[in-house]
């Protein structure tokens, strides 16, 4: 088994807007991808979308408002089915410190190493829309490689 | 063991400037660090420094035009020290493709979290720094947290 770990802080006045970013779909929306629908409530699917190619179904399985949000892909590639993504949240003054975690894959093959990096730059869009109020969503995304 | 894995992609004329941005000291210095000395042969040490933090020293293991660059971390923050970075290029049509794999971590620590998307913001400057001829080293880097 291989995992994506990241490691952003966010400096806000505002740390709920991060867990909020987390757990609604106009928060959601804002930083991963516009085509972003379903329920965010515990035991709830939410459907991310990334046309043309395709995107994940995820199964809520925990959000506790400031300290952690948990997800399990129903659909979706198929290396992805089964892995779990984790957000934990602390405070450390001026700073939401989020630690992510993308766990279980089977296999460190290429696509893991793409999903990482574009993880990253994800992460980088949640930070600016907590902290500017804008994010970087797809398909305003930035492109990494010739894998978008 | 735990690794930390990306993938990014450059668009370039020139695939050569990717090998030489990861084997010269200028190149290096004009995408990771501007405080890069040291030998980049196989067999010598580069050093890396992130003024007032600290930095890394990497022995160069390995270095294939084109194809493979490898190093060994041999002084820096303990958690790095005896790990491994791995750089493997190849050309797919227009695009240069970089493989990234940061190996040997003993264990998944905050820390790590950290380097991996710190890492994946540098692998984004040394793609500017090929595709546009500017890249984000530090003291220019993109800051990504309270730990920078």
């Amino acid at each position: 088994m291989a995992d994506i770990l990241h490691r952003v802080g966010m400096r806000t006045p505002a740390p709920e807007k991060v867990y909020e970013a987390l757990t609604t779909v106009d928060g959601l929306a804002g930083w991963w991808t516009d085509d972003t629908k379903g329920n965010a409530d515990v035991g709830g699917v939410l459907q991310f979308r990334f046309p043309p190619v395709g995107g994940f179904d995820m199964e809520v399985l925990e959000a506790k408002p400031g300290e952690k949000v948990s997800w399990r892909v129903v659909d979706g590639p198929e290396e992805w089915i089964g892995t779990t993504i984790d957000w934990q949240l602390r405070q450390d003054g001026d700073w939401t410190i989020v630690l992510f975690q993308h766990r279980g894959w089977a296999e460190p093959v290429e696509f893991m190493h793409h999903c990482s990096t574009k993880w990253a730059s994800y992460l980088l869009s949640l930070k600016s829309l907590v902290e500017t109020g804008d994010g970087a969503p797809a398909p305003r995304d930035v492109q990494i490689s010739d894998w978008h």
